[in-house]
């Protein structure tokens, strides 16, 4: 399974910029994975045009699974589906309605409104936390 | 209205202090608000002790409010009661049944297991975020 993680925008703040790097260096440690900013919903466009891939995008409307669901989700794409999974989180505005139909699969993080740079965290330490899950690793019950 | 948001541990990672401070300070520009780091539950049962106060817990079981919801929620609680509105994040593992009953309301951030650090760094956005839309102010419909 390899797995991309995109999202829209620069970071400015180091602190989400450190959480960033700490869970995408876990995710790591897991499953081949490449983090990807991109300068808009374009650059999304582009960086998946002419690669097969399937597309999960971050969406208010989209289903909000618990860790469990996420974790079962991830482990069966990994065990069934051989195309690189992008999952990308989109501007503060959301996505385009033209992204979320390109899309396969739509996640909500839950009923709140988050900054997208909170949601990229929080879906980072989701993916982390699914992998553990899927290895048996006790992170997930209690470190 | 007196604000007190109070959690359990010292934080270890400075990207999650760094991210506390910054909400903190903006929850100050609309409410006097204390943030209080307490050792254990026992310490925010002494924390509160022989002082009428509003307890407010985050529970996994609790009601999971949008981002609107918990603006009235807290703009309602300003216009009617007058004692200090306690919100407390617990340990890992969650609060003791004898603290969730002793609370008088319980929020749910989601279907999702997070990181207590990471959850009170949520929970700080969702409080500023509320106060913004009390307010008026655009941060909540695009900065």
């Amino acid at each position: 399974m390899k797995l991309k993680i995109a999202w829209i925008g620069k970071t400015k703040d180091p602190a989400i910029q450190s959480l960033t790097d700490k869970y995408v260096k876990r995710i790591g440690r897991y499953v081949p994975v490449e983090a990807i900013a991109v300068k808009d919903e374009a650059g999304l466009t582009r960086l998946n045009a002419g690669k097969p891939c399937t597309l999960v995008v971050l969406d208010s409307r989209g289903k909000q699974f618990s860790s469990e669901e996420l974790a079962k989700f991830l482990g069966d794409y990994r065990d069934r589906n051989p195309l690189p999974l992008v999952l990308a989180i989109g501007p503060a505005d959301g996505f385009s309605d033209a992204t979320r139909k390109s899309s396969s699969f739509q996640i909500s993080l839950g009923r709140m409104t988050l900054p997208h740079e909170l949601a990229r965290i929080v879906l980072l330490e989701q993916i982390y936390r699914a992998f553990t899950i899927l290895a048996g690793h006790p992170y997930h019950t209690g470190h």
